[in-house]
């Protein structure tokens, strides 16, 4: 398991469809970079100057939409995550 | 539904108008770049060093005026949104 | 009307004399760039991070020098304006 | 008149002696760039985090010296004056 | 032994498996540089502008992924180890 | 006299020997550019956050090592002198 | 005697091992560049913008490893220092 520092968060991408409308399967690199995640892991939160520490806005299992090549890939147990920063966040999708 | 975080907002563009006052329709190259928004969604506000959290100035529905080339495009649902910080946005149309 | 964040001011350009002391019209662009702006809406003042807000220091009528080149032109129900936060302001003409 | 914002001060130039020591005149080329000036007016001082507001350390009629290429030129009713921030100021000749 | 100051953690790298899935030994130019690491000293903790010391959430012991490239490779008694800020830790396996 | 503002230290440079220590005397290109000073005035202190001023740690009278190419030189009244701010001062000689 | 001001600390480099394991005496180019040093001196901590004064976690005496191409190298009374913030200790050797 994967416990994420502060106020990062691991997620999982999301791939988007791989059928146009039309029904057609597109090739990889005709899809777009996918901006979707679902949270694996969130961290403990942000501590504050006075000493609070800031409970995070997303939580596990929350589908999330990120900012384009921001955060970091890792490799776990065969599997790819990417650890993002709650500010790298942009919207819940809820 | 699109649930921003922190300090971040939800727009959807409001394209200028596509006649010019004498009435001629223009080329989408001669418009210039909205600058015009409304909000569909508003975080629940910016964390102060102190822990509390300010409302955010601007609420759904509000039409807004932001910094061109700011913010991040999203597409949600086959619509397409901007997501602003609310330092991005500059005025209140009211 | 427009309604300016925090400590954003919206002005309107006060444009240099035309005439030079010995009567000459100049050409536009023989004048200075304008420096002066009178203010038109004032923001709700910028929040400290011990959550108070501080009130700006101009107020809607002032005249103003501000910096050169900041701001942001925007266009409102056909006029110009120059939206600037209060840190471009240098001085209220008094 | 010009009052100058938060921690600005507005000053007037004081030019260096156009003579030297063995009193030859010098050409405007020849002189030192001018590092000297006497404050016209001070403004109401800069606001802490805390909401405090701290007098600035000049006033009115002090002479300055500061640092080479900072501050803002501006015109007003004829005259130049520079526009600093106060911690532009090196030192006040007393 | 190294004692790490404040937010530092000395770590001595965890080495990629040196076989692939089938079983072939991988030169090492094909290897990942590894991102995994574990924690062989914690410092006493970040400062913060209220006089408080934070704890790590890091201890001794733990397996961590920390940022590619991050931290000063330091030798010390011939062994090999990493300095990093906590800040560079991505999360620790658990 | 100089009076420094805030955290501002105004100093005379103390030039180095000019002799080695075989006793040739050395041109001024293959002298060490001078790190060593006298403070001649010391400005009032660094103002917090929390609006309480910190006296200098250094004051008239002191011998001090700054870093080199720090502060600004200004001539007054025919003598040369440095301005630094205290953080460029990085030990006093005692 | 040097007296480094704040949360800055005199050093004295200690020089790496000059021979090889082997007893082979190195050429000083094949040496690594040193990363040790003893503390001579520790300033009187950094202060906080509480106006709290944190003392410096190294003392006299200390051995410490320190960041490569850190601080300023400085000569007093014919010995060579190096004058570092305690920010570019990386740990005690203890």
């Amino acid at each position: 398991m994967l416990k994420p520092l502060g106020d990062r968060i691991v997620i999982e991408l999301i791939e988007a469809e791989e059928k146009t409308s039309s029904g057609i399967v597109l090739p990889d690199s005709a899809k777009e970079k996918p901006q979707e995640g679902q949270v694996i892991a969130a961290g403990t939160g942000r501590v504050l100057e006075n000493g609070q520490r800031i409970d995070l806005e997303v939580k596990e299992g929350d589908r999330i939409i990120f900012s384009k090549y921001s955060g970091t890939e890792v490799k776990y147990e065969g599997n790819e995550y990417l650890i993002l920063r709650e500010s790298d966040i942009l919207a819940i999708i809820g």
